[in-house]
């Protein structure tokens, strides 16, 4: 049992006024946006404000053996980067600086507590864009989307945060800084550990700073397509042969007739109007126009009822549909969002299984999906703050269910806490333990994020 | 030392009918594109043609400790893929099916040993591409693209191998087989190993099978813009611009002068009427029009002389006259391409600098590049097989430049054998360690490719 007095009085030394041990300073980081919450406060939260402090504090943590959680803004759906008894968060949200924006290199260096939000926005005095897009963005960190590889509603179109780092400045577990990736678009220097730390949801080390690959600003008129469905099958076989056309709308998503229900109550509207399925696809780029005729054309094929606009208002009107949906389905009781992901073939199959999963266990589960790429959201709704036996049974059956397609446990959110049971069935168990080798090569002392991603037995919840 | 005999009776054992142990049948793996040759034949070169033969022969290696040198095509120009005395050739060229093409899921599954080209021709068919586009497309093969982490005319607009794979089959050393990576278009469980095989020159793992991420072919008009410049700047600033500007051609070349004589005295023309630098610039997809006009308006205004066209014809013999540049330089004498990449805004630096390094050694040193990406080919010139000790004076120097201008060692090519020298300057020691330690992860007793990438020392050129 280390000695908390020294761990705390090294800290204070070595980053003197950054660090707080006080609740509610530390309680807060028992939760995040998952409805996990762990045990207890943790032992300090410290503040570094650059690289040299996250440095001395990993040193001080390996000298007394003490676990880290590196933590960005909080947002994250699977129990990432909650820290419990014994644990230094070290919160990363006051290194928050933009360091380079370069229009002649089409990059920016930035420090990782920087809100994706507010960088696009600075970004957008020089006609560009860093393209990765969670729901979260405005108030998720660019450190937070690096670390697990964040997904959102663009990825169809426009990638996955891999695609859009260059490389990255990574405080090893022992205070050691190593600059991994490349400043070039191109480099092939032995190993991509770039791409090997960019997900690895605080495991491998700390993120210190990125060099983000940016794109031209998207220019030209958008168009937004809302459409309503009878029948679920029929907007999955619109998103299907939107895809099979070769047709690449940036945005595609699909909500089905509960997260309509939802939808419907928390706004006092019938605004779906009884439909079963509600797509939004959005067009943007020089082919909008020609993209979005040929999706009406599918979509009344195919017997959808499509309303397409330029009008920036009555866009927002469409988006915001979706937006909603989960503010909608919280109003009904605390939530347990997953984010299984299955081959776009397999879209319908899922939908069908998830009804059978939710008629099986007598649960309520909106389910709503990235439909550009396969990318669901089956979402529990319960009483209380603790997920009850019944959901993660279900919620097992829903992971089995991805397998079983073909496909993932989770398309953007990681595995964190929440999901760290089911890994070892999709990595089998050789990749499993090349995984933790390669953890151990990079903290062989177990320090960063303990417990996270390879969690040996399941911890449940806990009040 | 092990039993020779007692290996090559393992191997036609386990894998009757395809191996072969004499010369020219083993010779050939001594040499690859690099102008690089090992000491001697190769043990043997075995022929797989399905998995499990794979799993066998590694098993055998296993066994009796041999290395394993695995090879597609041979058209590596780093030498990555020669074999030498004592060493199994796993020549994967007879794994070449095409298993699957799905349009529903934009993916195709494939062996390791089919042709970029062939594979191409056949996504044509169904309106899909695979958008990696090495120079080598037409002779290289998929699996060996994706060892490399291939790059190409094309990356600047449509990215590296690496975003072009969804996952990967993997043989490891020991005969254990691995699937990394995610069918779905979005996955992130734990970490991302298929993005740590690709690159890796065949020393973690043994590719057997891939899952390739596709894109709608691109239709419509492609305009095709070639310009000539009276000085080299001007033409960087070209490309310069068209990068500030937020244009995004396909394809953005530039030769300068040295590849220009070149190229007239092989064609016996005098294409280039004196000119200092080429720039070759084709832009497709739905934009081509508008950003060929843009691109034409930059070049009228820094002095350039552009022609630009639509017509097949007259388009290809602009794009011919940078296919033409190696074969012509290569008419000058026995080549080593060289392939650092630099942040695009400091190519004037690199080839103000390429210059001076030409002057101070004498040599001859025509120098094309990826303007659109930053990646230079300084192509040594010299007479005989054995790389002069000049030249590798004067890679030497274009490798620390490439360093102090934030660059890379190798935009596309690799380390193979030829930089393994240099790699530890770039990659600093920690994360030259950490390389290391990953790869004993993956293969512990080091028989996949040994002494590739991480040669301890620097084994000059054998005839």
């Amino acid at each position: 049992m280390p000695n908390t007095t020294a761990v705390i009085e090294a800290l204070e030394h070595a980053v003197p006024g950054r660090v707080r041990t006080e609740s509610p300073d530390t309680a807060e980081f028992m939760l995040d946006r998952s409805g996990h919450r762990s045990a207890g406060a943790p032992l300090a939260a410290v503040y570094p404000e650059r690289i040299e402090e996250v440095q001395a504090v990993c040193r001080i943590a390996s000298e007394f053996k003490i676990p880290i959680v590196t933590r960005g803004a909080g947002t994250g759906l699977a129990g990432g980067a909650i820290a419990g008894p014994g644990e230094i968060v070290l919160s990363l949200m006051r290194m928050n600086r933009v360091l380079e924006i370069s229009e002649d290199n089409r990059l920016a260096v930035v420090e990782p507590g920087v809100f994706n939000g507010a960088l696009n926005e600075q970004l957008a005095e020089h006609g560009l864009w860093w393209a990765p897009d969670p729901a979260s963005k405005d108030i998720s960190t660019v450190g937070g989307n690096i670390a697990m590889n964040a997904g959102g509603l663009l990825c169809a179109k426009y990638g996955v945060t891999r695609e859009a780092v260059l490389a990255l400045k990574v405080v090893l577990a022992d205070g050691r800084l190593i600059e991994v990736g490349h400043r070039t678009v191109k480099g092939v220097t032995g190993y991509d550990l770039c791409a090997l730390i960019i997900g690895s949801e605080g495991t491998l080390g700390i993120i210190v700073e990125a060099t983000l690959k940016l794109q031209p600003a998207v220019t030209g008129e958008i168009v937004t397509i809302g459409a309503y469905f009878d029948r679920l099958e029929d907007a999955v076989r619109t998103a299907s042969e939107v895809t099979r056309q070769g047709l690449v709308p940036a945005i595609m998503e699909l909500l089905d007739r509960r997260s309509l229900e939802c939808i419907d109550d928390f706004t006092g509207q019938s605004i779906s109007q009884g439909a079963d399925a509600y797509l939004l696809i959005q067009c943007d780029g020089p082919a909008a126009a020609d993209t979005s005729a040929a999706v009406t054309s599918i979509i009344d094929s195919i017997g959808g009822r499509a309303q397409a606009t330029t009008d920036p208002d009555e866009s927002a009107r469409l988006v915001n549909i979706r937006r909603n949906t989960f503010p909608a389905i919280e109003a009904k009781g605390t939530l347990l969002i997953e984010d299984i992901a299955v081959p776009r073939d397999r879209m319908s199959e899922a939908y069908s299984a998830i009804r059978a999963i939710e008629a099986k266990y007598g649960l309520i589960m909106p389910t709503s999906c990235h439909a550009g790429d396969g990318n669901l959201h089956p979402t529990f709704v319960f009483q209380g703050e603790e997920v009850p036996e019944v959901v993660w049974q279900a919620a097992g059956e829903v992971f089995t269910l991805a397998l079983e397609l073909g496909g993932t446990l989770s398309g953007e959110h990681g595995i964190g806490l929440l999901k760290s049971k089911w890994l070892k069935d999709e990595l089998g168990q050789d990749q499993f333990d090349l995984q933790q080798q390669i953890k151990a090569v990079f903290d062989p002392a177990n320090l960063l994020n303990p417990g996270k991603v390879f969690a040996p037995a399941f911890a449940p919840s806990q009040n």
